[in-house]
């Protein structure tokens, strides 16, 4: 058995980026960029006007000064000449401030009457006046390749002026379920069986991470239909799969890959719920087998798959973010394998959130997972600890799933 | 001028919830229920096995006894006969456990050889399995209405043997950016003019909150022009405009819809960035009217668009989550208007993240916002405070946006 940390450093060292793409800056959002955006312009283009009010002289614009408004520059609409002396030129803000002009009047701060305008409050020099390049210039780097694109990105670049982005392909993810005891929502169930929840929860999770997934028809426990699936996915950036249990889950799937060309990396991680779990390559295409338990597969794909996506899809994949957070229990000594706790999260009290596990931590019991939080992470041998003591947690709701 | 909070409860007491649609499961993620999910069967379907072993006896099935192997119980394929004395059936993880066992003898606890098995480890009665029911039973209240399903909901209502999810419907949000002084990226831009970012920052926000923008084209400075694209907007949950600068932001938006039927509620509102925000009713389509500087608008949708689209989605849509961290720089006392500073957040030190204000806020720095990760709240008339103290913020990736 390897240790969690080291089997996320196998996985992420035996990935990289997909290649890029072009997409057009509106469907940018969430996508991660291939290439930095470069400012094609200066922002502002030229001094421009942060308030409405009149752009003036600030050394003739002292309070009781009398100014003569000689014309208009609304934002898009530049006066055409110059503010001489004894002038005002009406603006509004984000207009280019008229040559000879040096500060904004605000019009708070002006009373206007037939042509003219009277000071009421003294100006200073360069007052009210956004400097050309004031928020970047030509030519400067604004966001770097490697960045996921907020929407803030994407107004950034809109106003650098890209109208497209190369980002990196989202990674397609083939999820393979396996097993003659599961069936689609609304199928007929076979005896003893039961519904199939792990393809579209991972497909769920796939998009979560940004990834895209390819959802595979069940395969049956039998190599033919599993070698079968196989070859489908190998157009996939990477291929999961789930399940098998009923001869043991990961004899089937290597057997009925092994013909296919399956190499195996390592299959067994010390942790709970999730022990085993493949990780290989069928051919070209990096394969991730993970237990056929909703529970365990989802824990398992927090701490490895999602991290897996981030890395395709052209971010670094680290561990997954944790937070600080008090024990709202006391938790007793662990064993040697890493565990996750299903826990409740409070935030309502000062300080750091408290963590509570729930009573019952059986690794099927999908309506346990779906009620928590947060993973209370226990590392392998942690010490028993009393409530009120600080512990690490994975927030569930922060990844989006 | 009205203060933040009842700006947000006078725009969230004018929404309702769209109405259900119905969506199969596979499009569900990030959807929000409106109808809750009921188990449509009970699961574990019957008593199963937790692992991989033999079904047994537990009464006799001590250190040293040795068992006949009767047959084996795959999952999905039920073993057809029962466990008798001095009996034991193969089994795997997810079976049913056939009548007459009671235990689960572990296969690392059991010695296999030719048709009969020696026990290693006694067997506590119903050790290794998972009962009936463990995880939910027909009938339950599984996933309430109102719910914003996550990956693992996905799993769950699949378990429950859902295909199909009652949803609201994502909010449509018409986005209307006004101005003679904007253009699209890559399109010819007029004198003294620069490009628009707020349309598809917003829409990409609309995305981030679970919306669906529509993003109508750049109306200049006209009241016809502002006039024709709202009757386009006429079918939309809401209608969000930006801008207008050049004759002041308000008044033509205004000026322009008023002969459409607009009926304004208020529109100037004590914060910083973005003093004036329009929120009125256009027929029977809310207009929530955004400043045209992008740092203002950005900010007053965090504050309001965001739980707008939450509220129209089926959520509660209460304030923008916030975090509790410390100050990473002395803050000066606030005036009247409750302010966000653009910030750093660095949660590399034990305890509380730590919250810089960047030293340059001028509201028109797109850049400075791309790259903050929290806004700072300052409520009107904040004393000021040193730094390390404990400030509450709004942790921007949180929000996707």
């Amino acid at each position: 058995m390897i240790s969690v940390e080291e089997a996320r450093s196998r996985i992420l060292s035996a990935l990289e980026p997909t290649p890029a793409e072009t997409i057009p800056l509106a469907c940018g959002w969430g996508r991660v960029l291939a290439r930095p955006i470069v400012a094609r312009l200066t922002q502002p283009p030229a001094d421009v006007s942060a308030m409405d009010g009149y752009a003036v002289r600030a050394a003739e614009a002292t309070a009781g000064a009398l100014l003569a408004v000689t014309g208009s520059a609304p934002a898009g609409h530049p006066f055409a000449g110059a503010v001489g002396p004894g002038e005002a030129v009406r603006i509004f803000t984000g207009a280019l401030v008229p040559p000879g002009a040096d500060a904004i009047l605000l019009q708070e701060d002006a009373e206007a009457a037939e042509g003219r305008v009277r000071v009421t409050e003294t100006v200073r020099p360069g007052r009210w006046i956004r400097r050309q390049g004031l928020d970047f210039t030509e030519g400067e780097a604004l966001l770097p390749a490697g960045k996921r694109l907020t929407a803030r990105d994407i107004g950034l670049a809109a106003a650098a002026n890209h109208a497209w982005l190369a980002v990196h392909r989202a990674p397609r993810i083939g999820i393979l379920a396996t097993g003659d005891e599961i069936a689609l929502p609304g199928d007929p169930i076979p005896a003893g069986g039961i519904v199939s929840s792990n393809a579209h929860a991972l497909a769920s999770l796939v998009r979560a991470a940004g990834g895209d997934p390819l959802v595979l028809p069940i395969a049956p426990d039998d190599s033919q239909a599993i070698a079968e699936a196989a070859r489908a996915a190998r157009a996939c950036d990477l291929l999961v799969t789930t399940g098998g249990a009923s001869v043991g889950d990961h004899d089937l799937v290597q057997s009925a890959l092994g013909p296919q060309g399956f190499a195996l990396d390592f299959w067994k991680i010390a942790m709970r719920p999730g022990k085993p779990l493949i990780w290989g390559r069928l051919g070209a295409t990096p394969v991730l087998g993970l237990p056929g338990n909703p529970v365990s597969a989802l824990v398992c794909s927090v701490q490895f798959l999602v991290p897996a996506i981030a890395r395709l899809s052209g971010l670094p994949g680290g561990p997954p973010r944790t937070l600080q957070a008090r024990a709202g229990a006391a938790l007793p000594e662990n064993d040697r394998r890493f565990d996750h706790l299903r826990a409740s999260l409070d935030a309502a009290a000062p300080g750091l959130p408290v963590a509570t596990p729930f009573p019952l931590q059986d690794s099927s019991m999908l309506k346990v997972l779906a009620r928590a939080e947060a993973l209370i992470l226990r590392a392998p041998h942690a010490p028993a600890l009393a409530a009120g003591e600080t512990i690490e947690v994975i927030p569930l709701g922060d990844l989006g799933i």
